[in-house]
């Protein structure tokens, strides 16, 4: 369609890995752009019926999961969640590429590709770009009282599942499978799923459907280090043998 | 993520059997969170219609259960249902490890596992976590009159098709089939299919959406026993020749 | 669970025709009362609104078209449909087997089947087990008059596209590509796609969500008789090298 | 079913060729079809909820898409889209056949499969079969004022998503993933996703919920022209190697 300029030689990533760095940043920007976008759409048509938009919201975040981690997996896995990034990083994988350079350099291009995300979103519905969301989620409500602690648990529950499917997953079912357990999440878990904190990010600065205040937003990522926490946990005692356990 | 203590010595099962009744354990308690926190969230958000509510809560209980037979399946074949580890033993299958015991045990493991699941789900949803269903189901209504035989034979007509679909799926495609199995039995039969008695144990623990009265749990049951019955039948007079019919 | 009896000496068909015929009649039963099931579930639970039924019948339509083809299509093709086994039979598939005798009660069976499903519907949602549709689809309305040719196109349209879909569909992909065919066609086209005349028989007889009155049906089995062969011509014309074009 | 006329003997083009171009025409009636088809038919059931009817309008559209890739894709490469056919053919694919020729009559058997597609679910719905869309998409509104880049930017953003997904998407998936992907973007994006000139020609030709003004198009095609451009580099920089950087 056109010509494309080289990529300027001063970067010191090997090429490989800048594509990966790349497909980080524009999966979990699409990612974010679909949940926020969709969320907004959702809400506009559904004339108040929550579980209308929400039944929406769940369908494009699902089809739009599987997509990404389809197309951009085979580039850099399809993290799209720092809390994915750390547990494999723990566990030494991918096996010759697991350094901890490796592991911020990811989590950094996907919380910009959070915020990215989500404005992109913003300016195709014609709303202001920077915003903050203001829907307090878990702990206290808008009184100041506290609410409970369901959201938090809902939360670990949430991203522990996710783990435990990222981990067990057949590499070729695996898209298929995040997917699902996200679309089922969003209805069986009472925070509806956000087990990622870059996904905190991105919907802590989107004052609409899928939006999370930022003063609820620490509970949340506690919450999701604890279920991924939880998650690797369960994995190893369904009888994990690749792992070391001492 | 942290060190895991070796489990203790004392176990007497072989480490691949404790293996399978945490599967078991996990993958009942998940379903059931699943099946009850979405019939939660459902009937919060539906505005009072009914259709939207169960629309949400097959989706999440569609995805749930692909998911859990996808990732669970390789370690306890993913019953999930005292029916199928019934059946299953009744012919012999897995070849080389059906025994009473492991029957008994998957069994406990799944009854337990349905309780956990409901409590769960009550945990997240912030309502009491001990709770028993107001909701009638088949047979007899408030005031004690008969209601008819629909629910009973639906139930029948669930198990039937579900074990079925489980003696005869392709190994690759059962959990897909599983699942949308149950996702159109939520439908089609009159009483949304429960079709597994370990469903009937954890919804009798929840006053909600997807709830069932414990005086009406024993009519489900023995309509399940007689749909497994028939679901082996079907199978034979549909040409299973693998198994001795004297 | 129990004994089988051996089933009579005094068949006269092999024992594979029987399987066959067991499950043409099992799965078009199915087939119905999931259709018939799903559209009473919905029509009760929607509160009035026909898209949010229509949706659930569809979903419940297709997961169940799925789940039949995939179990009982290594039996018998799956065909429940009498117009595929019509177009099969005439370009002489299967190989070897395809005999008029053979057509004749396979059609047999699925009209069978097809009443037996609408009556197992009615009987799982305590409504009377006899019934005839009164609504009106296609023609004249109930003052008598003439309402348009769109009612039928739609059905040739629908079974063009069916007949098309099973002559050129990948066999490891049918099942899954004939459910989201259907699953489409119940909205795109003006009928909700009948496209088969055992699902017109069956319907006939149930006064509800997805039936259709009596005096109707002539009209919609004409025009799935005409839309079958538009699909087999334009199977044909799509380049199908393997049927005589003299 | 009948006999089939050879084709007239004067067409000049390769029988092979033939083929391809009526499957990009039908294919392309076939997704209007779908598209429009199903908008009428949500449009009248939803009792004014558009949420519920865009829902609908995704699954069929998202099933529709998914069968006709599959089923005409061994034949024609299943573009049914002018843009996807220029990006393939600007890159020289297939190897051995693309040729501007090619390319252009690509685009004419699906500029009129679109409006033959329109028509075809006019004629099903009984409403007039010529007829001009008057809902205004993006930039102005009916009262002549400015409203905003956002709906070319979310057609930008929808086509970039398409191409990045043709181009990258393993051969095996491609329809599964288009399907998907569409479905997403009919929630994501603020214009729910046209994505393709040839729809935007049909849907103009619709006045129904699908359809989009005339007036409105040109904006649309631009902005699906320049999102082409930027999947195309999207994919470049995430490491296409097999495409001539200079």
């Amino acid at each position: 369609m056109s010509q494309v300029r080289p990529l300027p030689a001063s970067r010191v990533l090997p090429k490989t890995h800048q594509h990966q760095l790349l497909a980080e940043f524009v999966g979990t920007a699409a990612l974010l752009c679909a949940v926020i976008g969709s969320g907004i759409m959702a809400e506009r048509l559904s004339g108040g019926n929550t579980a209308i938009a929400l039944l929406a919201n769940t369908l494009a975040t699902v089809f739009a999961l599987y997509v990404l981690i389809e197309v951009l997996g085979p580039i850099s896995g399809a993290h799209f969640n720092p809390l994915v990034t750390l547990v494999l990083w723990s566990k030494g994988l991918p096996a010759q590429e697991a350094s901890p350079q490796r592991a911020i350099l990811f989590i950094a291009a996907q919380l910009l590709g959070a915020v990215a995300g989500a404005w992109a979103a913003h300016a195709m519905f014609d709303v202001s770009v920077l915003q903050f969301s203001s829907k307090l989620r878990g702990g206290w409500n808008a009184a100041g009282q506290f609410s409970g602690w369901g959201q938090w648990l809902a939360e670990a529950v949430a991203t522990a599942g996710l783990i435990l499917v990222v981990l067990r997953a057949p590499k070729d079912k695996a898209a298929a499978l995040v997917a699902c357990y996200i679309g089922a999440a969003y209805w069986f878990t009472a925070s509806t799923s956000f087990a990622n904190p870059a996904a905190v990010l991105g919907r802590m600065l989107s004052d609409s459907f899928a939006g999370i205040a930022p003063t609820s937003a620490p509970g949340f990522v506690i919450a999701e280090l604890a279920g991924a926490g939880m998650g690797v946990l369960l994995s190893r005692w369904l009888g994990e043998t690749t792992i070391e356990t001492a």
